[in-house]
């Protein structure tokens, strides 16, 4: 049955779920839907998700969209994924729940608060909103404290796991957001997180050399967005 | 095994699972955590939910916050809770999820914003926030509508269904959160939805008697914001 996977590589959660399909064999076809062209308002897209939001699936006659939904499903759906990415475990399950959950309304807000206000709305032709950034960067900053020390205090990964669930690859590929932030700014952010940085370097290893091929597009987009920013200030 | 839920009636996410614990005959004893008083941030509740919400659950020596995880683990946990709930089959409860997820970022984030800056602030002795409230109100109206054209478009439930599942109860009381507001702005804002009238009364007839006995706290709490609102405007 085929599976496709509609994604933006520089959407955080369409990377969660390429690296995942990618670590655990699931074969896909990779579509395309570039956020900053507007793909994602077209009317074929919204047949596949009336939401306008990547990543979204199509499995077989099946569709899906919200990305922690749809790692649980391919976790569910395709018996080669090992079992510790999403425990077949009541409460272990919960757990991971319980992480996604929380991420909803601390890290991801904070982080697309933060990141979207203080240079990606330039890719959209929008103003930056530097009361928004600050305030997104609040919420990031207090999430990333709480992962640090709530989260991650038994480590190596979440909740005390000592391998990775769909929660860190989700929550993991949150933080990578902050590589298309200025240095000084991603170094003031993520810098005091030592547990933090030690966990994304688990991630990666744990999922190479998936992990480093999907995150390629960071550099030249942190570079384009720059030279952007660069040119919006000299306006 | 004895189960404890950590919950405040006026927390939306807490009556869900009072409802649904009621309804499948789920024994447990409910320790109040009144938000109004600060009794989510004494330590001793900090030991049972350290991000100091409610609701939060112990089962025995196991602990759980974050309320769709709570819902996702009684339903699992409990060999009495029926199907429909949050069916077995991996494509059906992978529906339920995407409307939980979905449920984050627009449902709920709308109606906090709005209910808590229209008017619960008070109740926290703090100030009204008109922009906030405004901006609440405009992602509350837009998730009320993708309900109404999209996740209850086959209704009477969310996603077709024909019996409720645990999204239903998440997002039932939440809009039901509206029945502390004004009753201009109630009608204003949830009057033109007829689906979504109607759905509350299917999940209400559904869950009876248990949904009206947990939600008799509303119509005290409108009276007594009521009068705060009226005292504070005359300040």
């Amino acid at each position: 049955m085929a599976l496709k996977l509609y994604v933006d590589r520089m959407s955080q959660p369409s990377r969660a779920i390429l690296i995942f399909c990618k670590k655990n064999g699931i074969e896909f076809e990779e579509v395309k839907i570039d956020l900053a062209k507007g793909q994602h308002r077209t009317p074929d897209f919204a047949e596949v998700n009336p939401m306008k939001q990547v990543p979204a699936i199509v499995h077989g006659d099946f569709t899906l969209f919200e990305s922690h939904a749809i790692l649980i499903y391919l976790a569910s759906a395709f018996p080669e994924v090992a079992d510790h990415w999403y425990p077949a475990d009541v409460r272990q399950r919960a757990k991971i729940h319980s992480v996604l959950d929380w991420h909803h309304s601390n890290l991801r807000r904070g982080s697309v608060g933060y990141i979207f206000n203080t240079i990606i709305a330039l890719a959209f032709g929008l103003p930056l909103n530097p009361n928004a950034a600050a305030e997104g960067e609040k919420l990031l900053s207090a999430s990333l404290a709480t992962i640090e020390s709530f989260w991650l205090e038994d480590g190596p990964f979440l909740l005390g796991n000592s391998q990775p669930s769909i929660a860190d690859l989700a929550l993991v590929c949150e933080v990578m957001q902050i590589e298309v932030a200025d240095e000084n700014d991603r170094e003031r952010i993520l810098g005091p997180h030592k547990r933090i940085l030690k966990w994304i370097e688990d991630v990666k290893n744990a999922t190479a050399p998936h992990f480093d091929d999907i995150h390629v597009i960071m550099s030249p987009t942190k570079e384009r967005l720059k030279e952007l920013k660069a040119r919006v200030n000299k306006l």
